[in-house]
């Protein structure tokens, strides 16, 4: 197992350095945690201090820079790697620049979205003359096709939260605020094995459901309210994500006509996905539905977006994009609906383009329309 | 109460622009969440979306850009500043170059710490032909000194994390894994009003409690065992930051001993603090009480670090540092010993100095050795 994960970092590091040749890039300097995770099998928190992959396309050099606390447990997680140890008294580009020299270079690649102009400026020092060119896209278009381990790791991530959302159906009760349930889902999170939520956790009641960026206050659940919960975890260095709206007490009829035309739009776009469809096919699918049902102006957001190692990943799941789906590519299919009176219902789900192009669901958590018989607290 | 507030942030703003006519900086765009809502009282959180205070020194324009979704919140949050929304399909750097036009202009004001290089470059297209010239520094140099009221909202943090940590020792079984108590610490964190931990809840027990960036993990609180919990939270956009360490059961003359050596540490370091003082004293103060008792090589760590809306934050109280401690400062104080067979202890106050050039202490959870007499789980 673990000579296979080495094989596939290493096939990483092949690709990008692949990239950097026909780019014409001699030194690559890969500093987003996430990425550096990506490429070597090695995941830190270095807050403030200097974390970076350096690769030289030349001579085919690879070194790890990591913080001297973590040099063990880089060496452990990336044994083919070297491993250069900055302390905290050491100059981390004076080093940079004595393990990577490369007098005379043209270009520099960094992650121009993660890298920080201060930074930018400090490796100019580094390799005086050297423009800047960008890894970032070349690492992003690889982290966009998963591989098996990875639908893997995201599949049990969502078992968790699963699993969390179903302990929260059972602890609801009349007069709870949105907080507490919030917090008792996050305990439960951590009980069941997640590393952190893989983004704040929202729990809205009632017409709040509506409200766009909404986060959890103080209010209570009510008979006959909506209650929304957008959930995820990060476990194993991966997320999930979903979303589920539950009415409390009994239903209105308003309120089960906005759910049967999400629940239907939520159902049109993951029947619309599959290899070679282009994104703005499921948006459109999802957003037709809804707008049959004369709420299109309700669904104010696109319909989902990609997600693996970080909770927002490509593709974004827009009407603008023409990117076409391909196996391996993760995303959600959250279609919405936001009455400001009666509240907001969205139906999220996991989905990926499995091998034979059709779109598999890794959410199971049922989606028909559910009234929670709520105890007073 | 809220115009004692907008004169504040209005004067914060006034500041930056003196120092940006000092550098002769003509355009100055703050980008990073935590110093746009410093610097205006609004706080968002844009994900990928554009936010800005865009500021002319030569005219003294001010202009917030913000996501469409948060222009309510953001004119309700600063009344006195021109809001500018863009939406999902508005090009953000054209709207920029529209509102705050330049032409000619030398030198753009950026966080160079906190701006992308990709971002860093898309200004350049919007002003060009200007050079980059630091504003991180000048607003870091205003918030390393608090005022009042964020010593007050800091206090608040620390109340509530305090009792977070009461609660927490009210938890402790035998047989309770890190995972599960730093799980209910984190419910009892929104119960109090937390808006999220400030940083990731540490609990440790028996020798992993010397681990430097050990988390939780299924290891399960034993008789005999030290059991280290540092822990904060964000309330009210201000943090707090403790650390206690306790015995599970009954102490061992090891354990005692490092403990009474930590103890006067944190107590010597408390005790150097004052204004005039430089930080290096205090983080002097502390390590020669733990050398004293011979435990030198065992405190791996700089004394502590100043925070306010960020966790960490000037000024960072290391012996390398000259930097005079001044009225509104705060910082933690917390010295630790780390002993690979017996385990660590770390005790960590919170710390500010008063008007008078004293030291205040904000932290008040007691601090002599706790044995926790825990029942089995």
């Amino acid at each position: 197992m673990i000579r296979l994960s080495l094989d596939l970092y290493r096939e990483r590091r092949d690709r990008l350095i692949s990239f950097m040749k026909k780019e014409r890039i001699r030194i690559g300097l890969v500093t987003s945690p996430t990425n550096v995770a990506y490429l070597t099998g090695f995941a830190c928190n270095p807050h403030e201090r200097f974390l970076a992959l350096a690769l030289d396309s030349a001579n085919r050099a690879e070194k790890l820079f990591v913080p001297l606390l973590d040099a063990t447990a880089a060496q452990e997680a990336a044994p083919g790697l070297a491993i250069v140890p900055i302390s905290d008294v050491d100059d981390a580009y004076a080093l940079l620049g004595g393990h990577m020299p490369a007098p005379g270079v043209d270009s520099i690649g960094v992650e121009k979205g993660a890298v920080s102009l201060a930074k930018a400026e400090r490796l100019q020092t580094v390799y005086s003359g050297a423009v800047f060119a960008d890894l970032e896209q070349s690492i992003l278009d690889m982290r966009i096709v998963k591989s098996a381990d990875e639908i893997g790791r995201i599949q049990r991530a969502v078992d968790i939260v699963e699993a969390v959302m179903a302990h929260a159906v059972s602890q609801v009760r009349i007069g709870m605020t949105e907080l507490a349930l919030a917090a008792e889902i996050e305990r439960k999170m951590r009980e069941l094995g997640a590393d952190r939520p893989a983004f704040e956790t929202i729990v809205l009641t009632g017409p709040r459901s509506a409200l766009p960026h909404g986060v959890p206050g103080q209010h209570e659940i009510r008979k006959g309210d909506f209650l929304l919960i957008d959930i995820g975890v990060q476990a194993d260095g991966y997320c999930s994500d979903i979303t589920r709206t539950f009415v409390v007490g009994e239903a209105s009829k308003a309120q089960r006509d906005i759910y049967e035309a999400v629940l239907a739009a939520n159902e049109a776009g993951i029947a619309a996905s599959a290899a070679g469809v282009p994104v703005s096919a499921v948006d459109g699918a999802a957003r037709e539905t809804i707008e049959k049902a004369g709420f299109g102006p309700l669904f104010t957001h696109r319909v989902g977006h990609g997600f693996g190692m970080d909770i927002h990943e490509q593709p974004s799941m827009s009407g603008a994009s023409g990117t076409p789906l391909a196996p391996g590519m993760v995303f959600t299919v959250e279609p919405g609906v936001y009455d400001s009176v009666v509240g907001g219902v969205r139906i999220e789900d996991d989905v990926y383009i499995m091998d034979d192009g059709k779109a598999g669901v890794l959410t199971r958590f049922p989606k028909q329309l559910t009234v929670i018989s709520a105890k007073d607290h």
